[in-house]
């Protein structure tokens, strides 16, 4: 189990185990947190449906908000999921650097709330772009770390490598470019762009599949 | 381990859990973080026994709504539980479908804060059956897509995955027909129906166990 | 391993791990949620040391409340946790018991509030005693249940059965009794003489550890 | 696997891994929290993006006070999860001093709310570096009791303990004699010098690596 001379890194077991596992619970606390910003305002003692109907209406925006970070987040946990399928150590600077990672995503109900009430200026989104995007990179950073240091399955492919990054990226990838067309369309038609993190991800899936030789990671 | 041909799926293991535990994580909080919408509301610096006992009383609806929510987490939990136990290998798509469901479960203290509040108006009331209901389709749709695949154990029996999509839908089955009386009996009369959820539960329950051959399971 | 003809039980493996990591997910988050409840009135803009530590002082009773539920549910998770070092099957009864105790000890961060913030009123001790009381309780009744149902390990003596009820029974046993003193000591003294629990659980432990033959459990 | 006679204390397996993995989760929704904080004033209906923008820098000192926050929890969990690579046994009065350990985790959100707040008052520097200095002292607590009762892995070298003991009190080593300087450099100034934190924790790496014998702990 420990054939490779990896610096005081650990491989399979609790130890490797509960980096996981906190992460997960970073992520799960993160994405179930940013129900909080939802909130009716105080609609008085005798409040009629229609009353609570019109409150709901002027949510959509924090609704949407909250789905779009619910994704992003989602999407994150999944690439956390499948890379270390195929990290199989990690050591002291790894962990730090995962850490940095979930200090972005534990971040992320905050521009989340601001997004979902200014949604309509520039600054807001703005930083809902930068900071989303802080965790996105982050990600591939630590990525990047574990490949260089042999953190991961012996055999991995250039190509594995290269999908996940393309759709661990599909966020800042999207987002940080859409943004210097802000003075062109305006805060809306930027997070409509933002659409576009969807095909950007299936074309990485499809690419990832193409020359996917079984062998690859399996083998390892 | 890795008999079948699954398209990049995992079996046992790590990966698998981790699925697991982040669900078990997100349910958890989604069910803890339904106490916040209890607070009494701010009496003053010489409040009197009598006053907190009025507030806490005025709380009724709340802690009403706090227990219903905790239930129906509760039980879409335990359904969670009991189908991963027949789930045995889970893909890309189920760990996507299985983010949805769990997207739904993390909205359920916002509606529950407003039936909380708003109880006594129609709106409130098709707010919360929808946002619950979608929480258990999901929760079915991920089962049967784990079926249809064949990431369950061989030799699940048909009367078992019946029987148990009927007690995962048993909040949906009860709580979107109840809508249409809405105009005849009233929020308050809709909520008493909810009831009947019970009663479906203990009924699926019977069921599954009448030719439950108890090889159909534990053979695989 | 399913040596013993239990009716739908689990046992050692992922499906018994969950319930336990599931529970705990549920202790971690309402012992940390208690902390919401403390947070410093708004001091304007141009607050000096003095208001700040002033505040802080008048934060002691929501500190204090705090440390005892803190105390109390750290106290009902390493009940949890010695009490499942002996279970080793887990049914669906079983796992609804334990849900519903999960309901208790997740809503005592709202007592907690309640208790900080009112202390001094009988409505607020007698509410808080209750609701902790009843966690404790459902925390025996499991307990009751799965050495009735044989869910436990073989060779359980009735001494440890009977010292650990004893233990996780501290809380009611001090705080239900002393709500009758409530109209001669005050909502002050009474919480005062939640001191009781301390002693009462280091009696339980003395008393089980008197003729714990150290083969009645390991044996197992 | 239970070769040394250790009174009552639970090794490798399940009741050992709910305390690491209990411990995770109180780590993972105390650095979760922090960002509950964060939170913009009401700007009203037609907030500009200069609104917005000036609203996001007034949020500096809390934004800081997150990461400082963020950086000493995640040290903590570093600290923690070294620790019990080593340590292999756990009994009940090391699971009660690692709950109060995390009392003081759980406790951190709170502190950091009011130094994000009232960064320039000394009262909330004090209250600040005394309780992040409380867990960090715990956590030293629990690492010399685990030494002491032999729960700990055979032959760990004493230089090991020594340099991970200087790492874990990193925190309290640099904030409790800096409060001292107080009333020369005012709260700003024993702020700004926290951050020797940084280079006590890379000295106390580097001091580990010295003489870090690979066979001291490994050979366990």
């Amino acid at each position: 189990m420990r054939s490779r001379p990896a610096r005081e890194s650990v491989g399979p077991g609790l130890a490797f185990e509960r980096v996981l596992f906190f992460s997960d619970a970073v992520f799960a606390i993160a994405i179930t947190l940013l129900v909080i910003e939802l909130r009716l305002p105080d609609l008085g003692e005798h409040a009629t449906s229609d009353d609570v109907l019109r409150a709901l209406q002027a949510q959509a925006p924090r609704l949407f908000a909250y789905a779009l970070s619910f994704l992003t987040i989602g999407t994150y946990w999944l690439a956390h999921w499948r890379r270390y399928q195929v990290v199989e150590r990690i050591d002291f600077r790894l962990a730090t650097i995962n850490l940095l990672l979930l200090g972005f995503v534990a971040l992320i109900p905050f521009p989340t709330g601001i997004i979902g009430e200014y949604g309509d200026t520039a600054a807001a989104v703005v930083f809902y772009a930068v900071t989303l995007s802080a965790a996105g990179i982050m990600g591939t950073v630590s990525w990047l770390y574990a490949d260089r240091t042999d953190l991961t399955v012996a055999g991995l492919s250039r190509h594995h490598l290269r999908s996940s990054i393309l759709r661990g990226m599909a966020v800042p990838i999207v987002m940080l470019p859409s943004l210097v067309l802000l003075p062109l369309i305006g805060p809306g038609g930027v997070e409509l762009s933002w659409l576009l993190i969807i095909p950007v991800q299936v074309l990485a899936d499809r690419w990832r599949r193409t020359d996917d030789d079984p062998n690859s990671v399996e083998e390892a």
